[in-house]
């Protein structure tokens, strides 16, 4: 297949083996300009210290380093917690979120720096590279994608480092990695190793963030969070913005042991993979929202809101963020969250989060309707029409039969 | 009102202080014998010794005991469970699937014993009445329902000790009772006292059967549990029946602390309610057959049968067992549990339980298959190809947007 | 039972029999003023004409005459029609969207007049009922709701005419009235007669307002429609409000027999009903705005809105306007119109409506990308890509199978 | 692209131009014995008379047919008819249930005869060429699948027809052909020509089977269909098998211009298209088993139906017949449909197919109820218990924002 031609392409750099041979193979097979782009997604200092002095090593002409932290918590994670999406009943969509935000800021800066295409690292088996391509189609469907992993020939981590090697672009990964990890804010994710065979439990080097629920204290911490609009404000009385909360929300589900979930899940391109994700602040602000919701959406509601939860969860996954129909579906769950304001006592405890005490202003349950005057509210004789007419159909279908 | 003219009246007997006010107060309103009938759902022997003889000295002319134990389990239990559903994303249904079954023997029992009426002891604020005569309306509704909470002005349990005490009836139920309780082998749930302001939380007497997390022992313990189109079919190695599997899996999970739910959900009359629920063996028979999902579920069948668990947690919920919808979406999750088949190993630890390891004959994932020849099952390259059609409508929409 | 006390009732008063014996009923059974609120929702001057007397000479203290006509249109038509909903695959929901948007100004009624009740003459068998008392729950919880046709002992039309006369009360009601009928701007349907065996069908009676098909025009005609974010603002050129839209095609629906449908339906209470409609211009309203979307929506938001307007079909039908649920599925389809805007032709012609012709500047159908070079939108051997990984998870499924 | 090495391989062989090219093209480029398929899916006499010695005039080794007809009506069509599916609200999946039940035959043929490669004759750009594969991946994925419209360099009729020439094959295909048509028993599709433009009406040619609505008979004509467990089991009192049903009402509905649909579309490979279908039959089919639905079928199983109509519309269009999803949720329709047995008098009038007269043993409508003693089955007074709980919620949420 003979490459496009392409002048200025703006590639998503991590900083990780394989965007560093990335940069200098698109210099070379495609003669064009490279700009590094990074997202600082709360991935860590680990990962971003010396990135741009990295990036311009490898022959990047030119580094920007975009701070998405405030945005990723309130502009997709809440929008999606909100939904109470999780994906095949138990992900919490930690990659899925942040591979929206980082393709639309670097469609940004491509249009700051004139590029005319897009590169990322993305594997040509894995869910990111739909994601990302997912996002470039909508926001920008006139410039040109680089998968390289889709196009080289290189098949191995010994490949790559003789691949910067033999350019001397100094590098310091290790030549063996036995897990794949993607980290941000909001979770870390391990896949690889003895995770390849379901029959194999995780072992303890499968989690990277967490203390395991045996090391966890023996004694259970109480936390109160504040709800408004089916968002957390503040923490132990603290108002926090998104991104305080959920750094604080993580050490202590990182202590507690929460937030861990092993799971086999389906892949968008076909197949499955098994992964372990540690979620520990995003969990403990899912059963918080939860809770207050419990108090706040009527029956009929609540249904919708987890019909449209399940519905998310395969948007959200799939890399479908810049749909009209994701857009359609966050109007209404956004809708449903007005209400949901409220406190919310959790209990962390070796590795689960509880919801103990909850309360709202928007409260259905409330002690004094239950018992208010029959009359008033609620008169027991209408339970009796009330089922009379629930089950008329049950009733004169069956009439029905027993006269034949 | 003037009441309708029965003959005979078979009433779901508990043997607790209402169905024993109850038989006589049926034979004073109505004039009419009063038949007791006994479900053994698994409420336990507490409940069940000597019960013939109390509702002989309450009046009845005749006991029935039905022994449903294996049934509910296999008949009801089982294909609710296949759908995953929960009620509100938490309860497991523990007294709404029990409800049909009582039901539709008492029924039975009224056709043989020539009955021409039902009654029960469910109160006129909550869902039960609406599930036994939902029940009674699409299995006998030429049958008269009786449901004397609805009808007598008995409002508290002194009211109604004084009235077996002015028939000279023995009881020995406790004046005061600060928690409403309903077992059967499934769960048992707990309302009242505390938990009727949502701001308290639970304290240890709000939990009846199962160890705390932090009574539970130190010690993981590890279970494998054999699993057979969406049923657990041995623990352990040991093939059991439905009931013995629960059994079972019930004294496990009480020792560790598992099932405990603490829910403000909505009934379905309208209010809200709050309890606590405790379904050890059921919580980790949902954690094994859902990691069997994992492996044996495509994408969009993991996505149906998600939604299907909703819908069927809700008409589960609502006593709409005995409808053509209930028999249509048990139609549907049937067939998707005909492929889950495998071995799960769950993990019991403080409060929780989590599948460890999977395997099935029908896994869709698989390491031979990730690393298959390239050629012969998936090919990176057509990643691309996917990714372009994929998104298309998205790179139409935009492209046509910047023409403008 | 005995009556609440009442000092104010606002009744909604059609002119009709049934809200005239209702005015001196209230007045004599709960001693209290009564207060005729009417609403025009387009229901027509033969029914408008000499009200305000004919409320006085009933007995009614005031009376209030509503102009909700546009309201109606634009802000309950509208929103439902962008769902798509049609109750049962058929019914254009128009007696359902009149009833939330009565209900709401009577409640203003009552609060401008200092009311401390509601009343309606709705029968306690339809569904108008819930409909009425529903809206009064949402918006007027604090008043008292009274439903004379569920309380008094009237049951037939020669008892009501009676009760006049008695009165004096003069009344131009005819003695029989075969059908029962309801108008608005939209609809106007017909039930009983020989409707009521669903083994006859409609005869000429059965039908209002439009032409049979047999009797209309041999010629076809055509109308052009502007469609903006899912509403029609012009036919054949001209701008129009939207009851003015509604009021033009109604002519010329009624004119090609459009809008006819005959349906045995579900009610909320229970029990099915016959009847039948006439849409007339609501019917091409549906036409033309599918027929945009057509162009518009992709193909998982086309999915999404089917989705939604089977629930909202449902929604509207039973009353469920001011609800949250309501909202939120609103402002879903409410975010998916927005792109709907375009042209189409329609064709009427004997008792049917055809798009013939349809463009839009958001369309996704485009002979241009159609013919487009292969390299920049679509490349067929894109396909195969698409297809291996689409598939994939059957290939697995029986490459597996085929292992065994 | 190197090719795979196949030895013998079954072509889905129609007779027309392309797979007339094809069977001469595999054998040069694959060097590869050819047997010709041919699936008589009720295309016509026309297409099929001579096909055999077509096929072996253009190289195939052997020819296969298969009488497909009332095989595809009762085990294809007829599951689909009862989910209620209509693809985006209109189009009744004529060729798309025609796909999988020729690839299920052509997989049979291939194993018979030794195959290890199958072929077909689908566009690049089309649903068909997925629904091909989707099938061939569930049906046997061992087997090699040729599309040689993605691989080869022809691209119009008269290449196609120059490549037959230079190899001395007859060929009596046309060299312009205005519109792209697809036929079986069920529909005709009609594609390209004016159609390219929506903004063009069809004209006279784009129709191929039915008389317009104008030429139609100015007489309606009624046709008594009787209904058993959701399928047509006679005409006019006369009992016939599945195809016979389908080809009477073909020719009623042909004759009365019923069952024409012009519609833009969604394809499943990203893009939209724009096509006329006419299924006669078909569309009388689909209003009968509709009518007696409507009697049968309570609230929510309706709604339900609805749900699965939509969800099934989607599924057979994007040709997943094969999978578990699809035989889940047509083992809910199945159930759904038990109960669907009635008959129904259709009233066919110049395009118009209506359901006038509906009558069915399980009718859930019966006057006989609607006047039965209300303290029997209905009770007016139940409505106020009814109206009372069913709008609870709303009735606090706003009791307590008034006291806010």
């Amino acid at each position: 297949m003979s490459k496009v031609k392409v002048n200025k392409v703006v590639v998503a750099y991590s900083g990780g083996l394989d965007t560093s041979v990335i940069i200098p193979w698109l210099k070379e097979n495609y003669g064009c300009e490279v700009v590094a782009f990074v997202a600082d997604v709360g991935q860590g200092e680990d990962e971003l210290v010396g990135i741009e002095d990295k990036a311009m090593a490898s022959g990047a002409s030119e580094v920007y380093i975009a701070d998405l932290k405030e945005e990723m918590v309130a502009d997709y994670i809440y929008p999606t917690l909100k939904t109470g999406a999780l994906y095949e009943g138990k992900y919490l969509l930690g990659t899925s979120m942040a591979r929206p935000i980082i393709a639309k800021a670097q469609v940004e800066c491509a249009r700051k720096v004139g590029a005319d295409a897009l590169a990322h690292g993305c594997t040509g088996k894995g869910n990111d590279q739909v994601r990302f391509e997912g996002a470039f189609a909508a926001l920008a469907p006139d410039l040109h994608v680089i998968a390289p992993w889709r196009e080289w020939d290189l098949v191995s981590r010994e490949q790559c480092l003789d691949y910067l090697a033999e350019r001397n672009i100094p590098c310091t990964a290790s030549l063996t990695k036995i897990y794949s990890r993607d980290a941000n804010a909001w979770h870390i994710s391990t896949e690889g190793g003895v995770l390849e065979d379901t029959w194999n439990a995780p072992n303890d080097d499968c989690w990277a963030w967490t203390n395991s629920p045996e090391a966890a204290p023996d004694e259970a911490e109480y936390v109160t969070l504040k709800v408004q609009k089916g968002e957390i404000v503040a923490v132990d009385g603290e108002e926090l913005s998104p991104y305080q909360v959920l750094m604080n929300l993580n050490d202590k589900g990182v202590k507690h042991g929460v937030g861990r979930i092993d799971i086999v899940e389906n892949r968008l391109v076909g197949m499955k993979s098994r992964g372990c994700y540690e979620t520990p602040g995003g969990t403990i602000m899912m059963e918080a929202l939860r809770a207050v919701e419990q108090l706040v959406l009527d029956k009929s509601s609540f249904e919708f809101r987890e019909e449209l939860g399940v519905k998310a969860s395969h948007l959200v996954y799939d890399g479908r963020w810049f749909t009209p129909l994701c857009k359609s579906i966050l109007a209404a769950t956004e809708e449903l969250a007005q209400d949901v304001n409220g406190e919310v006592v959790v209990k962390l405890y070796k590795g689960q989060v509880t919801a103990t005490q909850k309360r709202s202003e928007n409260s259905l349950y409330s002690e004094e309707f239950a018992t208010f005057g029959e009359d008033e509210v609620y008169n027991q004789s209408h339970a009796e029409g009330f089922i009379r007419l629930y089950s008329l159909a049950s009733r004169i279908r069956t009439l029905n039969a027993q006269k034949k």
